[in-house]
């Protein structure tokens, strides 16, 4: 449970009370917020705050005095057509802000996202929580012998106890000693009037990366779908891959017709090169191009075909 | 009167509909929200959405469960903290949306500042409008003579009168010409079924510097300060100035210890250099430093003198 | 002629002073830096300056002690994977640096690209040249008739010649009511001992938006690549994509490597929604996919055939 | 020592070969370009290439055609204008790209600044070496009592001993449990052929955060006195300072003029609230303002008095 009974009865609390807005409202996602959507073991992503729908992207695209939409079906088309052709400044209109709890591993991934807002605990300032992440088994991936940077088979019985009790064994350990280090006791009070406790900025080194951490996350639905669609891809490491998902949720509970329009063009999409164009209309036309004949590499022959079904 | 009547019952219709919510609201700023507030001649501001109040600037701070404020001076202390300290981060959690009509001249200053949303009105799209800016009286200031890029004394009668005269002939003109170019008369109809009207793209060159364009801005609550401190300051051209007068109306109503902050500490504070500090110590010791003594240009001396009101 | 004599001569001893670096280099780039490449009528693109070559990618993907480049072989690919698969960050490690003139129609749009860095000319400060932009014959497109940001047919004959002359008789006009107003002669000083001249800042208003402007633009290669894509495409308004295909010369000098990249995956390649491939997959397996059963609408289904050159 | 031979050889290979160039060249940041200056136990700062020197900030404000300088006093003379008045643009116009190693937590407060270009090494695709920070005694401090996010007394004797003994023995064993985890030998070969090695992104996150990783940092000249002035800032941690303040050398030799006026302005000045402004025009008056009558709380008055050199 990534919640203790305080935080849950802040939540609470924040959910109790509705106020008058003339701004658009989204029910769909107003049922969802400040709710903590858990992530791994102790992660979670909650949305805190929203600005906008699918009608302040029509609204803002037609820059217009009133809600700018005509009937749903032409709004739809409009988000459509814009999202085809990549006119990303409508979406900037909509903003959403997040509380996440993750790792700092992959805090380290999801900060080089440059075009989001971040205000993140601070542990010069505070002293972290003893939560780390621990894999669950059905993740413990042996390394890919063919992709540089992806798993391979599972890892299994006497050896992925072995992994997961020395995972285990070196967190508990560096927290401990982490606590030793600031001569705190669980409380956070003094452990030993004798000493003193080295500098909270000093002591964070002693932590694992697979140690949580938190922070405030605002970003526009344009920044937002960029992040989600290297971070929903199936080539993004498991442990972020699973918080795109559960932000994936919170889009289509936001900006339904965005979401579609997403899926179809961003996720569910693909890009080809010119050459690649060749050989589709060869392929088309019923000709028989080949790796050979096609100018394009062998990794990017494999790639082509992936992308065609032709495995 | 910068609104139709079908932009104003627009707006009315969107201050009519309320709506449940759970996020934070400001009853000040929903107050102000979608109305027009004018500006020069034809322009306006309008608040169009809003995320955040002062409240979330203190739980981004914090990065709390819950609303994070504690009592209310704690919170303006907090704000205050973090204005002087240049901890911009918590202010970026807030996000503002406007709408707002500005002579192109205008729009050219204002989207220097680049970490804002914009969609703007396309004249490859849609025919601009009618309607340009013709300096008030009070306005029409001769070049200083001592400032390469400012304003000096005021230009009045027979001069006036032939200045304004020339400014509102060269855009009725150019517009008319416009309309020529593009071959639609006043309802955007085609005005002579014997020729062909000039593509949008190319006839917009025809029009003055001083003709009105509209856009959406949206922009974090941080860097809205940093516009306003630079736009709303006594240096800046005034047809941008008043823009931003009208958004520090804006930025009272909606997060009222930031702007108070906001105004002790960046528009009504001064910053000063090593070599100022030194003649402030040496007047503050009784002493009489000069400009010879002090090392600093004369310019520099003279500027410095301006902010300890020793002029 | 785009350059005074002054001007080509500055150029001229700009272009005299070799240096030693130990920086890298590229001469073919070397060879047009600083040069005047002329666009439209009174228009130019110069390179100030530049950082790195299509090692530094390489260099940066690789976070090298040295070059880090391998056999030429190994650095195009690895430069066409990094294309591929969209990793951008290595190509923000090369930066160009430009002085192009430009008119302000054009300016408004380029200044979009916010992630540059920008410089323009002040009118709040000088005065302005008389240059403005008119088009040559073979541009003057009527309004399309299907596409509601395009060109037609070309005007022709007397029509042509009637919006030449009224294009060039206005900006004339405005800019000789734009010295009255300033009350300056050719040279720049006053024309009228009796009367004052209006601000620089309030006079310019009165230019038309063909009025050339110049500015410094800095940008990093991933974010030119773009801003290239973008205006180099053939839907982007002619009078901004010949600087765009100016630049993709520059591009081609400076860095070949990733130049090729760029045109294949980019300039040359298409992106195709869920559904899109669905149709494309039916048409290689011989199928007869329509409209109606691959649903997507009219307009969408039409441009995928374009893509697919099967109009 | 930083560098491994093979790494010192790169390095100097990439030193021997002068090359021709157009472009400004910056003879004392030449002598500098690829050294690595050593930072801290293990890491370093270099320059991997620059754009520009104090005289394309002048040329960039003057939108010149040439270099754009006057007289030295006047180039020194604009600089310090713009640097007094915030105009930034010009500063952008310059940029630097680094080589940087640091220990991970460091990383984490660097990344914050996002103004920047980052290419790190990925530990998703690599193996990280056995290279972790441990503190020199100098810097042991005690965790500060009156500031949060400060240190205190120096420990030292045998608490000293205990935390460094700590400190390096829980880094060594969570490199070599990170070693197990991969199956690797101290060459990263695998280590035991009858087991697999756990993903790489896995195993990472079984390090401490005192690991150094590396990167290629780039920023114009604006960002990075941004950063310089926050993070060679003595409120700063002392282990990001140490980097800020070799890129001061760095910035000093690069463009000695900017580098002038931003210790005059910028590290050496200081800013004033209105309500200090106040108080410090009584002083200057020979009054006696208090507290109680600056209607300062007791903090901004302590910081005020301390700008002041009245502590």
């Amino acid at each position: 449970m990534p919640l203790s009974t305080d935080q849950a009865a802040e939540i609470d609390a924040l959910r109790a009370e509705a106020r008058e807005t003339l701004r658009p409202t989204v029910p769909a996602l107003e049922a969802l917020l400040y709710k903590a959507l858990p992530v791994l073991d102790h992660g979670f992503v909650r949305v805190i705050d929203y600005m906008g729908d699918d009608g302040a992207i029509v609204q803002a695209a037609r820059v217009s005095y009133g809600r700018g939409t005509k009937k749903v079906s032409e709004d739809r088309g409009l988000i459509r057509y814009l999202m085809r052709h990549r006119h990303s400044t409508p979406f900037e209109m909509c903003e959403i802000k997040f509380h996440v709890k993750l790792p700092i591993f992959v805090a380290r991934q999801w900060i080089r996202h440059r075009t989001a807002n971040v205000n993140e605990i601070s542990a010069r300032y505070s002293i972290l929580d003893k939560e780390y992440y621990i894999p669950a088994p059905a993740q413990l991936a042996a390394q890919s012998a063919v992709n540089r940077q992806g798993r391979g088979d599972l890892i299994e019985g006497e050896q992925a106890r072995a992994v997961l009790d020395l995972l285990r064994a070196d967190a508990e350990r560096n927290y401990a000693d982490y606590e030793y280090l600031l001569n705190v006791d669980a409380e956070g009070n003094p452990a030993d009037a004798g000493r003193d406790g080295l500098a909270r900025e000093l002591a964070r080194m002693n932590l694992t990366l697979n140690t949580y951490t938190q922070w405030y996350w605002k970003i526009d639905l344009h920044n937002l779908m960029h992040f989600l669609s290297l971070r929903a891809d199936p080539h993004a490491q498991y442990e972020i891959r699973v918080y795109a998902e559960e932000m994936l949720k919170v889009l289509e509970a936001w900006v339904p017709a965005t979401f579609e329009a997403f899926c179809d063009y961003r996720m569910g999409g693909a890009s080809f090169s010119a050459k690649d164009l060749e050989v589709i209309k060869s392929l088309i036309a019923g000709g028989s191009p080949t790796v050979e004949s096609s100018g394009l590499s062998k990794r990017e022959w494999t790639e082509l075909m992936a992308k065609l079904g032709r495995e």
